[in-house]
């Protein structure tokens, strides 16, 4: 298994890129192409003694695509990007799969130019699982694509699916409608329109309309919403797990010497709970929908992230995850007549 | 002042609203009328020693509607219902403001059938407020409009600007559009034909797009959305923050005999955090855009929750604030050039 790391463009530069890498090759035995600036790339590699490890490979790319970079302009002007090196070398079959801190605008362009759609796939969705209070909750769209129509949504809910069984191995998953009520009356007209398309929807088992609270409780395996409103979610996620972190960080403080004391004695608790909300943890979201596996790491990684992203990587290869949401796809047409 | 509580309908049914509005009473020397079920009203009077208290009054009504609901046929068929009877005396001007626990669909089903809009708003939004790290951030809407429109969204931004300037009393709150990406030409339809119409609004000081992160950083004072988006947002809110506490008691109580003793200490300074991200804490949200204060509080209200959201009720009054929401929408009408 070989895969492609481009890494260029975090926020705390290549080395935490590499250092994971480096410690990927070393836990999994997988074999890493690290795609980028090849002389930052060796001078690292001599740094974590793995410049002489016939599992890693170097491979120059002259220009990184930003995270804040207008996407589709820069994917296409910059061929020479990273993450579009790590493209093309995917769709050429050098590599299994590329691990990439692409923004998603970024991910999405690149995908569709180099990798194209499954057959039957309208539009790719980024796939994110959370931790939920019984295990994890996997969302999507978390924004590829925003005004998704009642097809898109479908096709998300067969994508997470696929997902669930392959990567969390959970059986027959729930899927539930991301909306505002538990009633099939309620929603918007997006959720309104998809609601009986799920129901009827033979490849899913759809239980029906989740809310907010219901994606930590663990309610449902699947949530299916709009990218907009995915993304919205998640980044409000990410910034209210620290906030309450931080907060309560403070209220230790601020509780006098018996609670600093105390804030002493639950720090390696807080530090396993920190662990379990810790988005690196999860190793990044999956570009779903697109023809090759496609990891999309976070702007923010640290070696650690990177090291659950390539094993994420290697599960989505070694469990045929696109084969089998293209069988999918191909059987929930099938169901509804349209033959291609 | 006198405040209308509707008691009936929550998940700790009325003894906990009518203690909450005994407690107001004694606290704020507001006047209440209880209306519900006038015995069960009356004998929790006598529970709590306030029967004979001539601040406090009841009002009869025969119906609930509940949580659960069909919230517009209801509305319509259930005349008694206390929702509808506190709305009615609103319109009477019996009282000064209206606390419910009602659907938000019931609420707005009722304000709209009998206190009417403000003169140039076309769809009332509830206006939650919300924790930050730097104080509090009002989001709106949280689910009164789906599908709103930019010029349903331009009414939010400056309702909230009100309100964050007479309750909160921010000067020249900061106000953002909740969206995907900071740039302006990022998001959904929506949020892109929003962006110019409050660039170019004068009553309101938009800073522009914000995301899901910004919400607890506390970026901005009021934080504008559609009605779906802000729905899903601050119940996935509720759930994370319960989510995160649940996991935080777990770590501490699998951490040994040393974790435990730590979590002893530190309990009243997680009491503490506990009180700053309870919902209750702040009162229940309101709806604003029609002709009466009416302030909705959540369906697990205790008593705390209800004296707050009495308070909050009492500030509504006292700052006038639906006076200036029709001068600021009428200046905003005024500028584009739309007389009516």
């Amino acid at each position: 298994m070989k895969i492609a790391v481009d890494v260029m463009g975090t926020d705390y530069g290549p080395q935490e890129m590499v250092l994971g890498a480096v410690q990927a090759v070393r836990t999994f035995g997988c074999e890493v192409i690290l795609v980028g600036d090849a002389d930052i790339i060796r001078e690292l590699l001599r740094k974590y003694k793995a410049d002489n490890d016939p599992k890693i490979m170097v491979h120059h790319a002259s220009e990184v695509i930003s995270m804040s970079e207008h996407a589709s302009i820069a994917v296409k002007s910059k061929k020479d990007a990273s993450v579009i090196v790590g493209a093309k070398m995917l769709r050429n079959k050098e590599c299994d799969a590329l691990v990439a801190p692409a923004s998603t605008g970024a991910a999405v362009a690149a995908a569709l130019l180099y990798l194209g759609r499954i057959r039957g796939v309208d539009r790719p969705a980024i796939a994110t699982p959370i931790p939920s209070l019984t295990g994890t909750t996997v969302v999507l769209d978390s924004g590829a694509k925003v005004d998704a129509k009642p097809d898109h949504m479908v096709q998300n809910a067969i994508m997470g699916t696929v997902y669930a069984e392959r990567i969390l191995r959970i059986k027959n998953p729930k899927v539930g409608l991301l909306n505002i009520g538990e009633e099939e009356t309620k929603g918007n007209e997006q959720a309104l329109e998809t609601y009986p398309l799920l129901q009827s929807n033979g490849q899913i088992n759809f239980i029906g309309n989740v809310e907010g609270r219901d994606i930590n409780k663990g309610t449902v395996d699947v949530v299916v919403c709009d990218g907009f409103v995915g993304n919205v979610v998640l980044k409000f996620a990410e910034g209210l797990a620290l906030a309450i972190l931080k907060l309560m960080r403070e209220a230790i403080l601020d509780g006098g010497i018996i609670a600093k004391v105390g804030g002493m004695l639950i720090k390696p608790s807080l530090k396993k709970l920190r662990k379990r909300l810790d988005p690196s943890e999860y190793g990044g979201a999956l570009l779903l929908g697109v023809r090759a596996p496609f990891i999309i790491c976070h702007g923010s990684s640290r070696a650690k992230s990177i090291i659950s992203a390539i094993k994420v990587a290697m599960d989505f290869v070694d469990n045929d995850v696109i084969k089998h949401i293209g069988a999918k796809i191909a059987a929930s047409k099938k169901e509804r007549g349209i033959n291609e």
